[in-house]
């Protein structure tokens, strides 16, 4: 344990991702007198990792168009102090102390807090399989993955990617390489792609990656990765069966949260894998709050734990843990309901709930019943079509998630869909939800109204 | 009274227009063995009057486009029995009797019924100014309406069109007239368009107005009409003091509650002008019930009653004076929340709950705030600003309205607030609404919550 004492600050967040940035902020806006330092190992604050694809793909040229605060705008804007380039080795809970590596000069230090937010963050999955250290092969998760990246490519044009992982980013990526005129192969080792949706929708998204000649192979496991040079090799398959050429591989397997650190404390983690939080977002120990991807979370549809690494969480989780660092316990946070959705060319993809998989694997009498309808009146020019899949508790009557897939109109309506599930009402409450109605907007019977009809009269 | 006797059926349906259309859908659906006789004044029934300003504006080519089910097909399809050209002339409550003209005919029938509902729709109001009659001047409300208007437009060519009432009816027809070639001029009594909506919202309104070379006249009153000829007249405003050349007048300055009927039987009409229903949609007389563009609503937020005519309430209520009609107020329709959205050429505009008028008016300490973010991530190309104004309840930091102004994502993204309003979620459970996130389709925070955060702020 590090001796050195070095200053004493009222209040450390260890990671300036969006969960540490968002708690930062808000803890200098509820109350500017206090002081914050935030911790963060990387170089780089306050960027938006969604942005990646769109980055990497040229949508955007300039990484720092993914920043959303430097460390001295955090300083000058909001009076937050920043070490960037540090590490936290290991947290002290006895002492109220955590010590930190500087990886600029390698020298350690000791900081003092009286509240202390762990927001770790996570860190890819890699296959456990030979060959993982290529130099052409690549994650896409931090600042920095993304800039190399971007300049493997312009500096190599990869004529063959081949991602490993079919869900929201491996097909996010998969788009991002066919967009710079690379051949694309998804290899996914379940059976599906989009993790667990259902076969109605993620057949339009199969489709869709078709017409774009996306090539996804299912039910396949990735055994080893063969360098034949520097920006050539072989994704070894199926048990040695089948062999994918790569100029270029993209690991997009999922997240584990970030718990080392929490580990190493003696801080509870919870049956996801994740740091468990009580709503207040504090962990078992006194004074130490976590927050964002390193957290396990509520399902506000299943009440279970679950693992849910989402900008739009560690957002709302910054928020409320920096009010309660304020003010102790002043704001909750529930839970969150599982919304995920992408743009795939022109396909837009959303899901809220459970999945009927899921909801199959908790215990439900899960059905799911699908509904096509239509983005705006039929005899509207541009109307699109919207397939909707609602899954169903048979012995309840009730609603526990929804997908959708269409070319206009998905993404800000499932939201309509989050929000009754948020409010537990019941399917038939849904059917005279007061909907906003143009024919441009929709059909008279909303496409969610319709759908909610089905399954009313599925259920019956 | 008439004592002709015809037959006996056991549910008669007065009005086939979207309320009596999906009531009459919806009791064949729970029972075929009812019978069903819907009685309509007009030549067709169940078309979209919404659909009219974009039929005369030749988005859509013909009228039957706009029929989503004829006579023939109600009879064919679902059993329904249909008469057109019928107009109800009075109930015989006592009796369990209505009696009807053919209007084809001249001859007046008596229908006995056990049950009867009352979709009798609204009228379009006139200004009660000299020279109505004139032969260019159109109201917009029935399908032969639309039929007559887009006909004397292809006859005559009209240059210069006037267009009475800057609700977003005229508005829309306002648009239709410009996209057909023609000068275009809105007068509006009031000293603001688009009815009770905040300034904030409606400059932007007004400046697309502008921008299409709309020309909008506030705070004028007509007196009168006079005609030149057939295809030319002036409209005299301002106490005389202005003239206005006109070749088309489009009278668009609302509708009022058919009640004609109603009130000849005895049937209670409310505060509003309109009848009277209970949560079943029950008049005050026995096996009478009533739905659509003839009822008053309980609005949500207010709990005030409220005359809403909306195809979108009137679709909903007959769905539910259906299934209650077949099993006896086995279903309530609580009431509406205020929703309309309309487009303008490029812009989308929504509102729903209380404006800040109509609540000052209600007697809330009510203040708007107004707040702009953007349609996609900022660095996403294509993203356009939208403009929130949320109408807040001082005394009780209660969400009661919003209305909502762009280019993209306006029309889906304000149910989410209705779904909340009709949750009576504080605005602290709404910061924590999961709302679905990917660059395309929105920023981190989306438009709602930031908007939600700085009423926050501005309340506290």
């Amino acid at each position: 344990m590090p001796t050195t004492y070095i200053q004493q600050r009222q209040l450390v967040i260890i990671g300036g991702s969006i969960a540490g940035m968002n708690a930062a902020k808000m803890v200098k806006h509820a109350d500017p007198a206090i002081d914050v330092l935030l911790v963060e190992k990387r170089a780089v604050i306050s960027y938006n990792p969604c942005l990646l694809p769109y980055y990497i793909a040229n949508v955007m040229e300039d990484a720092s168009q993914l920043i959303e605060c430097t460390a001295e705008q955090a300083k000058q804007e909001y009076g937050i102090d920043v070490y960037v380039s540090h590490e936290a080795m290991a947290i002290y809970p006895s002492q109220n102390m955590v010590s930190v590596l500087d990886r600029e000069t390698g020298k350690e230090k000791s900081l003092t807090y009286d509240t202390l937010l762990l927001a770790t963050g996570s860190t890819p999955l890699s296959p456990p399989v030979p060959g993982m250290n290529l130099p052409n092969i690549f994650q896409v998760r931090t600042l920095a993955d993304g800039v190399r990246l971007k300049q493997y490519i312009a500096e190599h044009a990869p004529q063959k990617a081949v991602i490993i992982g079919g869900g929201y980013v491996g097909i996010e990526m998969a788009e991002t390489c066919r967009v710079l005129g690379m051949d694309v192969t998804i290899l996914e080792k379940l059976g599906n792609i989009m993790g667990t949706m259902g076969d109605d929708i993620t057949e339009v998204i199969e489709q869709e990656l078709r017409t774009h000649r996306i090539h996804v192979v299912k039910d396949i496991d990735v055994d080893a990765f063969e360098g034949v040079n520097e920006q050539y090799s072989y994704v070894i398959a199926d048990h040695g069966k089948q062999r994918f050429e790569a100029n270029l591989v993209i690991i997009a397997i999922g997240v584990r949260p970030g718990v080392a650190l929490a580990k190493g404390a003696g801080i509870e983690i919870g049956q996801t894998g994740a740091i468990a939080v009580d709503q207040f977002l504090r962990t078992n120990i006194e004074n130490i709050y976590a927050a964002g991807d390193c957290t396990e979370i509520t399902h506000l549809v299943s009440g279970e734990k679950a693992y849910a690494p989402l900008a739009t969480i560690a957002a709302k989780q910054g928020r409320v843990v920096g009010m309660n660092m304020v003010n102790r316990e002043s704001c909750q946070f529930d839970g969150a309901i599982g919304m995920i959705a992408l743009k795939v060319f022109d396909l837009e993809i959303a899901r809220t709930g459970l999945s009927l998989m899921e909801a199959k694997r908790l215990g439900f009498q899960a059905i799911s019943v699908t509904h096509t309808s239509y983005s705006r009146e039929i005899s509207y020019p541009g109307a699109k079509p919207i397939t909707i899949a609602l899954i169903l508790d048979q012995a309840t009557d009730r609603l526990l998630g929804a997908e959708m897939v269409g070319r206009e109109g998905v993404a800000k309506r499932i939201d309509i869909i989050s929000v009754a599930l948020s409010n537990q009402m019941t399917l038939d409450e849904m059917t005279r939800l007061d909907l906003c109605y143009s024919p441009p907007f929709s059909p008279l019977w909303d496409p969610i109204l319709t759908a909610i009809h089905e399954a009313i009269k599925k259920l019956r």
